[in-house]
């Protein structure tokens, strides 16, 4: 593992990494934020999702995570979004391929060798374990767009790995979205019954989930209906999950959305992970 | 004046405007943040000046500010740095001409058509005053780096036009510093003596300052042999001007260090616009 960069900030450290990476094959950059309690002992670990077109870079200097992870004593992950690099596959469409790796391991050509982005999450906590004073029982799960639906699909599908859940306008329903259909037939196939598990929807169903979920959602964001959050408060209601779903006026998709409730996520992380 | 973009934001509004600014020549944009509080009449503003290579854009994803203002209700202003676009004069160095304005109204060509930030910076207070509900006598004026010159200056220079003043790892002083005599002399042209109404030191000694000071600096900036806090600190400390500098154990010249005591900077304005 090579150390890109180590800022200062909020009194921890904002951290940037390189390491080639099995699940991926292909060398992947992340931001890690270590809040200064850990020179105290072991901290939990938030989990950030970035959306579609971002890495790692994005939300670690645009969401203001850091200045409440430093409060409530947690780490914060940001890993990028798909495997990256010459001789990975890609496609022009902003929302297939590189920066768009939909958090699945990908059974079909031309996306199979590289995209493992399920197996490559598995495999930082392990690198981030042996490598920081991380606690691994205590991790939480939350993302953006892509990254929330990456977030809510691992934690359900992964019962047990995760201990807290958030979503920011999180894709919730791809199987019904042009968000969703495109991307979960190319990478897994024509075989409608496969996507199941990478569906939000679909596995509060059929997996469920044993503990309570925040949601964001802003009333003006311009994608909503790509989104589809009434499918995502049919699924959470009608399987009487515990959750909270704000649909906040007047906020669109953008990372000022996310700034603006970041707080209260980190919170919902920190007394879930804490207790 | 246009609107290029408004988002949501902490229950404000942060938006980036576009208009032809006389004293520049030129189109300029800059970012304004507005908070929930205007809505019960008219708000102190904040102004953020920002370094070398930045926009109107860097601060305003990467600094914290907007969570702070909509705390202490104020508005926060983001500039650009310099005037830009075809035909107007620039230099392949990243610290001479388009992203390197120096807050100062250039007498030199071939920068005196457009370089007149000074000048801009009071055109672009009456262009906010004007179209937005803002307090035109509760100014508070802040920045970072090449724009925490700027504040101390602006304000130095400008007496009774801002009511409070900080500044984030100030050029503290370019008469004596590869950030400043190059540019000085570009700008100005070769009398020092012209010089000394650009330089924070030379100002606290000669003007002086009617309020108080805020300045955090990190030890590991990168480029501290160049902003010189040891000369503002003399100054400071010699003409006995009301001050807080606080040398942070850790921090470097990045937006993690400013974010990292925004909130301090926003409290400090807030306390003394209010009043």
């Amino acid at each position: 593992m090579e150390t890109v960069s180590e800022n200062r900030c909020f009194g921890g450290v904002q951290g940037v990494y390189r390491h080639a990476a099995q699940a991926t094959g292909c060398d992947m950059t992340f931001g890690l934020y270590m809040p200064p309690q850990v020179e105290r002992g072991p901290v939990p670990v938030l989990w950030y999702l970035s959306g579609l077109t971002c890495t790692h870079e994005n939300a670690m200097v645009k969401a203001g995570a850091q200045a409440h992870a430093a409060e409530a004593g947690l780490a914060v992950v940001f890993p990028d979004t798909s495997p990256r690099g010459e001789g990975v596959a890609d496609d022009e469409a902003y929302d297939l391929g590189q920066g768009a790796g939909f958090y699945l391991d990908a059974t079909q050509e031309p996306w199979v060798p590289h995209y493992r982005m399920a197996s490559y999450i598995d495999e930082l906590a392990e690198l981030i374990d042996r490598n920081f004073l991380t606690d691994p029982e205590a991790q939480g799960i939350t993302g953006h767009s892509m990254g929330g639906h990456g977030a809510i699909t691992l934690a359900l599908a992964n019962p047990g790995r995760y201990r807290s859940l958030s979503a920011f306008a999180p894709i919730a329903h791809p199987s019904a979205s042009d968000w969703g259909r495109k991307q979960l037939a190319a990478y897994l196939g024509a075989d409608e019954a496969v996507w199941a598990r990478h569906d939000s929807c679909a596995l509060l169903r059929e997996a469920g989930w044993d503990g309570d979920i925040l949601v964001d959602q802003g009333t003006d964001d311009q994608f909503i209906d790509l989104l589809q959050p009434e499918a995502l408060a049919a699924a959470l209601t009608g399987t009487r999950t515990p959750h909270v779903l704000r649909m906040q006026a007047g906020y669109d998709h953008s990372y000022f959305f996310i700034a603006s409730f970041m707080a209260d996520h980190v919170r919902w992380h920190a007394e879930r992970l804490r207790g």
